[in-house]
């Protein structure tokens, strides 16, 4: 166990996967390692003391140790690794879906920090994606740029107030064009970073052309500078307790803004085709993130366990019930989800996400819920505690309870995945009638007459 | 479903135990359910509302509306429903644990607020049940009438921090004799009420004897007033991130806190007899509570996916998936659950809580668990609106989940019913063995030869 | 624990209905358990030796220490307990569907046999509750009273072979007036009883009017001697590799089969409203022998993981894994199961079947599901053995499994319970609506702006 | 979907592992494939047909369309593929775990019947390993020759009735050395094979020296001719109502029975040792059909829902209820148990078995239950037809049950695993003293004092 990545996440992965890795990879995977133990893993504590319990206060902070560990990342290359060169050439980095997958796990066991610190934080990391893409030159410069040097963080604004935006063509915020502005009139909640002092922009998505015949063709996405007038921070929503300050997941009202024509992404009607483009490789990476906070809270149970001053009743913990089974059962449960997400990961790799969809989808609906449950199992071990603010386990279920239902509930890829199960029945069927051909003529030959 | 009750739980549950009821207890029960619909639901926001969000102030309130629902409570007689006669003759309220049971459910569909509304919110009911049984005269005139009253509050306070008090012989706290003095010393936590301003005891257990061979007699129960010099609350807990202020569920410090000789209760070294007498109805209580509690969910979600405002891709929610399955599984949990606990209710009334104690540990490791799940599937069909601040969901299942580890964790009582069965063993050996003689006998008369 | 009830099922379910038995339902119940652990459990060896293993002579037997108990049990006044003098005043015994739940459960750990032996097995319960509401006098007299007297047994002839005959629409057996007589062709499976020598009748529904516009009239039940021309047992169907000779599940063909016109039941169309009928308590006393079947295989686990003789590693089986846990799941999902279907039967007696249907879907999809789950843990105590012709457990679990089947699979029920609660939907809105409207007047009386 | 594996199993498995396929093995497998749905599947219900039901012929019988499949079978080199070369070099095929486990799984869709047509039938396979491994030169002439030929099968002889013989220490059948001979005394059952008139052999375990003081030095395998005088096969057991005939796992008692001293295999006191040796790949690779397995199971469930004449309310079946899910539930656990168990080949291939014996662990608890789940989903999808003989489901869930306690009830393997974990806690506390350290140092550096 010598080996830091097998230290951390498991041997029989490792070696699966460990020759589509480059020189590169490794590497940077093995700084990550390091960096994780030695620098963000310790400063945990210290990032949440810097955050102030009055609130209002708590809104206005940037965070000082977050703001160092960025400095100390990218000082050692950690920076940036969800952009893959394969397919953003002018920013990205050699990296390739599986080698980031595990990076992603990595800082799974960081929470939100973690990703900040090596500037690979959503919503950042899909606005990276979309602006590098779809963006402008001038909007490039301006807001992508800044961006990749984690100088600004942005949000986007799609989740709306009173409709059920999972399905997007429910979305009611309206996007009209007046001379040469775009005016945005909408409601909008759970808008993370929204809070953030440091967020600068909004690319929000409305119907410019809710008459358009083509559904999928009604939508645009513009630039919105967060300090418009008109865009309006309401509130934060809270997850079970928690308001997550200073980030936040807000609700927002666009009043009246409006924003140069300038700001428009892409063109006129396709937001839909940047809101799909967008949402691909980012699910597995929150897949890999949940497998490394499971991993992590499998730790911690473990770690309790076995603590000889838990003892109860002249036992340790896990000598009682079913604890030894439950942990046997968790550590089971994310090899098999590990497993999933990788191979799901090397399907994008060879083709894309349009051709990993149902890799992708069986990764989204098996892996947060299997997360939740390996959480839930170690706050049992903990007992109150568990559920405190002195372990991190409540708040990773939390985090986690939240990612069955971002980029579509688990409902929704449960039915994608059945439907295209759906679609190999031709072919199924097929094979049945040739094997039922087949099958009378070897009954026939040997003289059997089948009664069916 | 015009009958009040049955349109709140079940009609099949009721025909089985209406017949349970007096007609005090019919009465009563009808007025508790008109007073949750006209007076307790509709306060709920408000009381919200009545507490401030700074973080000082807000461990400072007396809520004014729960206060006022108070006065209107005990007018109407739904006062110390929990306190049943049949135990408590003279402050007692003529209800069985059944009929409480069912009051029970009817209070947990409004939080913790409708429990107090009516002077039955833990801690309180096993503080006044421990007074009211072991209390000198002396303590029962300062503490237990102001707390039948509703005058003021109390905690109790036994779960210790660095240890693991599931196990009730590891706790630490030192209560010692000095003079006509008792002096204590301990490090507390999970001290709910003790955040509440009105809270103006805390019933302390700790080791008076920890030399004692007898591992149940070390420990002793002390009265210890809230502001007593030396008591230090230092700070909240937080479950999911709610503080459940004002009242809270504290870390306290006693640091050589002094009490008058007469403050013990009921005798030195008796400690570990009061808690075992405070904690079996109590169970129950706790349970159908969250029985009311998944019924609201599973009412929440129904009213959620039949909603013509949320309909996706043309269809109703529950058009979609598994939600029609869910809801099924939901009410078969739901009614299952209340027909383990109200027959749990049945048999301690007949055979007290000692007589009980299989069916009260099944109740309590089924019925937690499975109102986590049907919450959980109700926040599911609210999407991220179902975990935050706008729905109740989400702080009901931080509540639901802490019971599955108060009073016990759910391994302790699973591990106790498995042992309670397993008792049973001598008897199926001796049938077993009855019945194989039995069978030889037929065998051998039909002239069969058994080759076993 | 010396009540012979209690032993077999629970105190706190007896408790729960006790006061619901007549003195003639206590007596009655009283000598079945006696009957069951004296005669029948004794017998069940024998049986199973008297059934021939050759593949011809099994299905020409008549098991002889079966009919010796049929005697016995008629003696005792232990015949034809299912058929309730309430709805059957001609026939019926006095006793309630409560009271018969409770019989069946003991029935149930006797398996097919000990149904049998009291003249309580199943198909031919629901035919005599056909024929004696909907039967004329002479096809009472001619088949109810043989039937009755457990001198003859029949089969019920519904499911065909090449459909979803879950869909009674699907059907397509053709029954059609020629003159005075009835032909019918058709081609069914799973006709249980079909091979028992002793069958004399087939109740066979097919469609006599297949254009009726309304789809349930397009069907009739026709009386059909089991000697009748045309009738054509083909073979047995096998449950798991299961026949249950010589009762059997066969396949039948009815080519060209007359009958005279008076063996139609009730009137031409109106079969659909004779199966309905048929449907109701039946349902429930499966449910009910399934928590005999699981009690019995929980007996069985107890006594092989506390045997002396099986330990392994120097440990008794109980202090091994989960052993523990499973037995407290496993009691427990009996209690809750038994409670649930008592609590069905009481409902069919207040509100006859169709005031039951929640109820009754609810136990349908819950029980032998639990059975299941229960027989499962005791095969894997077991061992190999657990599946093995050397304990009841496997043959147990092959005919629980086909209840998650019978009279409708569990889909079925748990849609139409799932349907049902949505029902409820306008009530809730109603409800929600009201408190809305307080909880707004709430908040403006004390002057709090909600921000919703 | 052109590429045959990948139809078979899945794209996202094949792009993780066929980089370990050589040139060989993607070959053999192809041909495998081939051969599977060009002969086996055909075959299967011929193979049927041609075993008698009378109940003493189908034990004499040889199924002549098995024999002629395995001509076939070794003219295209598909023969012993479960033999890898790499440790058997003499008589081994060039083929990795990882590359044989891909073909296992393809055999899985074939039943029994495909293993043996290739001659990698257990017990065969296991006996195959030892003889080669640890047989002198003359039982590898006598024995094993035959045994890779096709020509004989064999028996392995190790459970025993009375006794839990899951902790092999408990075996009581004796075998002792009396001059030239070895006297083998003992009464075994679920001796798979000693039915089949091909059998020539039994490897039996026993007990040589029961004084030795090292419990696993007691045991010795001694090779049995199956028509050794003495070697008394009492019966067929059966599963599930299934005798498994011709091949049967049957009941056998060694009554004095001898053999010359050459019949030891590899020395006295070395039976542990042998069976350790036997156990390893050989739970892969029945892991690995159990997911070819499964997949048919799914892939006959998605045929039967999406069947138009199967309809039912005028839907298919895979509109009503749970079906979509479930078939989506039930691909998602075979794609991650197929990438548990390759992942636990290529650790077998990196590190040999006893290097992977945390990843065999994991496979052989949750592949055998995973698999019993999905057959039982298809099972319900066919309703009664899917328990019965005319489909392949019933047969395949009774199969797939017994390797639930095959080699080690699950039971034992979640607690290895379990163990295996709580090792990794002495580490797992080093590194969370480390963490504390640093984090320590952050905060006091940052001036912040931690109140923990």
């Amino acid at each position: 166990m010598a080996h830091p990545v097998v230290e951390l996440t498991s041997e029989a992965s490792w070696n699966l996967i460990e020759d589509k890795f480059s020189p590169y990879g490794k590497e940077t995977l093995a700084k990550l390692v390091a960096f994780l133990q030695d620098e963000i893993l310790p400063a945990v504590k210290l990032a949440h003391a810097q955050i102030p319990k009055d609130p209002v206060q708590r809104w206005k902070t940037v965070v000082p140790v977050i703001e160092e560990l960025k400095v100390k990342a990218r000082k050692l290359g950690l920076w940036n690794l969800f952009l893959s060169k394969a397919h953003y050439p002018e920013h990205g980095v050699p990296l390739s879906n599986v080698e980031y997958a595990v990076m992603a796990e990595i800082l799974g066991r960081g929470g939100h920090m973690a990703s900040e610190a090596v500037n690979c934080s959503a919503p950042d990391t899909g606005n990276m994606e979309v602006l590098a893409r779809y963006g402008s030159p001038e909007q490039q410069q301006k807001w992508l740029i800044p961006l990749l040097n984690g100088e600004i963080r942005s949000s986007f604004s799609m989740t709306e107030r009173f409709v059920s935006s999972s399905d997007a063509r429910n979305i009611r915020t309206s996007i009209k064009r007046e001379g040469d502005e775009i005016v945005i009139n909408g409601h909008k909640w759970w808008i993370s970073g929204a809070g953030d002092p440091r967020t600068k922009l909004h690319l929000v998505m409305g119907k410019s052309d809710p008459e358009n015949s083509n559904k999928y063709r009604q939508q645009s996405v513009v630039i919105v500078p967060a300090d418009a007038p008109g865009v309006k921070v309401i509130r934060p929503m809270e997850v079970f307790g928690y308001d997550d300050a200073p980030e936040g997941h807000c609700e927002v009202i666009y009043d009246n803004v409006r924003v140069p024509l300038s700001n428009l992404v892409l063109g006129w009607g396709r937001g839909f085709e940047i809101i799909q483009g967008r949402l691909g490789p980012g699910r597995i990476h929150h897949c890999m993130r949940s497998i490394g906070a499971a991993s992590a809270a499998l730790d911690l149970m473990i770690s309790r366990v076995t603590n000889p001053t838990r003892k109860t009743f002249d036992k340790y913990l896990y000598e009682h019930g079913t604890v030894i089974a439950d942990i046997a059962k968790s550590r089971a449960e994310i090899e098999s989800s590990r497993l999933l997400v990788l191979s799901a990961a090397l399907q994008i790799d060879k083709y894309k996400a349009k051709g990993a969809l149902k890799e992708i989808g069986i990764a989204k609906f098996v892996v947060p819920a299997m997360a939740c449950g390996v959480v839930d199992r170690a706050m049992q071990a903990y007992g109150a505690e568990g559920l405190s603010q002195d372990q991190e386990l409540a708040s990773m279920f939390a985090q986690l309870r939240t990612l069955r239902l971002a980029d579509g509930p688990d409902a929704v890829h449960i039915q994608q995945v059945g439907q295209r199960e759906l679609k190999r029945a031709p072919a199924l069927a097929k094979r049945a009638a040739e094997l039922e051909k087949r099958e009378a003529a070897v009954l026939q030959k040997a003289g059997i007459k089948s009664h069916l």
